[in-house]
């Protein structure tokens, strides 16, 4: 994948070095001599990944990270810190700042290409998510960016891949500080176990006796449950060859034996926050087009929702055994607004809701239809059973009052019930729905708190 | 990226073949045999790509292929299919039926390990999408995996950067059947142009005179507004290892020269096909998104969103000069309903709406409050600016009557108004809406058709 790389180095040599090695791989480059720049430019959205000094006078390399790591809008853009010491110390106040890699100077250009390649591609999926979640928040959808910057990447389901037992207990002590860890040595066990819990990192062991663990890599990237969990692989000196083919093909970080305890908590922390950016900016898009069918006072669906799957109902429905429908509205509601005031209108309806929902089954549709109506859709069910049921709402709603402000008083509500079923020629659901509420309207006229069905 | 390559063959030896190649990249395999095996694995969800033998008994490559391309369900799957003949009419009835690229056997292993990789990284980023589209689907909210596989991938604004007169011609001649064409010869213009306009596809010259075509390529898989732009590159013989890096950055295809009429064509409409998928799929978001803080009646915003944006205008603004609510109800609306029937009472409704709309300004925030009322929030207003909006909008009411069923009969309607503004004391928006509504009260007491403000 193409893109814009940010270079950040106070120094012009170091700036043009780096332009041409990356513009010969075909990437766009943009630069910044210092801090401040270099964050203007990623809040404004200019830059797909930023390759980072970290010795830059006034704000350092360190500080830098922090800001583009600490800010929803510049949150998820890759950084990668470059050093002229190779200091583990200095690793870790990168990663500590948020950092999402390490490249020492002189760069080595696998290496350096490798790895921007590989968050870019990272990037490019959560992209795509980013942009829908950017929609939501216009929206006024709550602001999912926000939420999801703020990760701590602790408290994860880590399952690590290591058959050495010396190794596995090092690194899963380290991880028990602030993680629950499963040990698996068998790699098949391994993918067996990813696939069943929901975890959030997995490390694996290249070196595993008798296989190849960038194998047990391969196949976690490429099934669909556990596609979106990060992996680290756990590598000695020998095996770069292999540890950059891992990345090309999707691994997500990796760590050199022996491994370092701080560098191990840092780059789980990372994963950890990256993976659950993404889980919530997914988790909001899913809310968003679930509010889209939701009434929001109630918590039933709305009649959007209504329309469109009593429409499929009718439309697929030649030979199931019936569809009937209940229209409901409560008896003088604007008398309890006005007696009682909005806010109790408001707990009623909720309420209402509430037993209605209690007396139907999970396959039924139930839905508001403006004001004090409900409409609830019974698949399969006949005239006679939808009586049944009705009646029986009717009774829970009479039976007790509804409680309102804050339950210092209560509101005694009654219901009217009109009960309809399709019939064969009904050109759509409307005309069902007409009917039922034809039969809303003699209840009404017939003194309210009663149910009536469609005439025969 | 790793992934799932399905391998469809009838012969053994040759399954086993492209297995083990593929594996050796740590690839997954899966295989099928027939036809209708691997339309089923396909179907389930099982791959991310197949690779597709033409000639097999019964149901041939070809039908496969046309199969996994016109079901909704499987349309996003690559398909590359694999033939033992180099026949132009082969390729070209493969392209016809979907087919994302073809590769001749014996197969060369960097041809097929990059074509696999180029599609299977285009493939994680649409199935992004495609699992937001799934979401809206199951909610109801349309079924835009549908819409988007019944795209026809013509009409297309094609751009073909090219700087030899001939071969431009004949290229934009070929297109212009079915698109529309700009040919532009400078890179630096081709790049402008791409920018400012919206293509659906751009074709680039690698051999460009004075300048490397490919660098075109990345920038514009670089640049934020023209990232979504498939791009297919124009080729030599010679330049097959540019083709393969452009494939690894994110070109989507390639030609070779001599430029064969059809195969352009089909290449040219398969990429406008892909492209216009995701941007249907991108709109369906949207689309449910937005349906998340709009009345389904009266398109205008509803409650929740006046709640959220509301909530944020008190939050975020000390300074400004204020913010004025008015709440609108219409007089007797039960009477309107009971008299004209519920259809007119929804009518009346939207065309209540629209006037409101239309005597308010873009920045005011207009909102179904419920049944008949509605919200209007002006930023910025004092309360006599909000009064005279208020009178204007409530003589405009009264000026004509409301058209329903059809025009056929039109409706007298009033509504009275309750206006407020924000108070320094006012805890939340709430306090503001509480004594506009107390203000409506007063409003309908004093006979209704009538704008009160809150007491002073």
């Amino acid at each position: 994948m193409s893109a814009r790389v940010l270079i950040v180095d106070d120094l012009f040599p170091n700036v043009k070095l780096l332009e041409t090695k990356l513009a010969l791989e075909y990437f766009d480059t943009l630069a910044a001599m210092n801090g401040p720049d270099a964050i203007a430019i990623c809040e404004r959205g200019l830059c797909d990944l930023v390759l980072l000094d970290v010795m830059m006078p006034g704000m350092d390399g360190f500080e830098v990270c922090r800001h583009i790591k600490n800010n929803p809008v510049t949150a998820h853009i890759p950084v990668v810190m470059v050093t002229a010491l190779d200091q583990p110390a200095d690793r870790l106040r990168g990663l500590d700042a948020g950092a999402d890699d390490f490249l020492t100077k002189p760069v080595d250009d696998t290496a350096l290409f490798t790895r921007v390649r590989s968050l870019v591609r990272l990037k490019a999926v959560t992209d795509e998510l980013r942009q829908r979640a950017l929609a939501s928040r216009e929206y006024g959808i709550g602001d999912p960016l926000a939420v999801a910057a703020a990760e701590t990447g602790l408290d994860a389901r880590i399952l690590l891949v290591e058959d050495r037992p010396g190794a596995a207990e090092r690194m899963a002590a380290a991880l028990r500080q602030h993680h629950a860890v499963t040990v698996e040595p068998d790699p098949a066990a391994a993918l067996a176990a990813a696939g069943a819990e929901a975890f959030d990192l997995i490390l694996v062991s290249l070196d595993l006796a008798g296989t190849d663990g960038l194998r047990l890599c391969s196949q976690l990237r490429s099934l669909d449950r556990t596609r979106a969990v990060p992996l680290i692989m756990l590598a000695e000196e020998g095996d770069r060859a292999r540890v950059m083919r891992g990345l090309e093909f999707g691994v997500h970080d990796f760590l050199m034996r022996p491994v370092d305890r701080t560098e191990l908590l840092a780059r789980a922390r990372t994963q950890v926050r990256r993976k659950r950016y993404s889980d919530v900016l997914r988790g909001a898009m899913q809310a968003g087009l679930q509010m889209a069918v939701t009434d929001g006072l109630t918590g039933l669906h709305n009649r959007r929702y209504l329309d469109s799957h009593l429409g499929a109902l009718f439309a697929e429905d030649g030979r199931r055994r019936g569809v009937a429908a209940l229209i409901l509205d409560i008896d003088r509601f604007k008398g309890i607004n006005d007696t009682f005031g909005h806010e109790a209108g408001d707990e009623v309806l909720r309420g209402f809701a509430e037993r209605v929902r209690q007396h139907t089954r999970p396959a039924d549709i139930v839905a508001r239809y403006g004001g004090e109506e409900i409409v609830v859709v019974l698949p399969e069910a006949g005239l006679a059973e939808a009586q049944g049921i009705a009646e029986r709402i009717r009774e829970r709603v009479e039976a007790a009052p509804f409680p309102v402000q804050r339950a210092t008083r209560s509101v005694p509500v009654t219901v009217s019930i009109g009960v309809a079923v399709r019939r064969p020629e009904d050109a759509g659901p409307g005309d069902m729905l007409r009917r039922a509420d034809l039969a809303l309207y003699r209840a009404k006229r017939a003194g309210r708190n009663r149910v009536e069905a469609q005439a025969a």
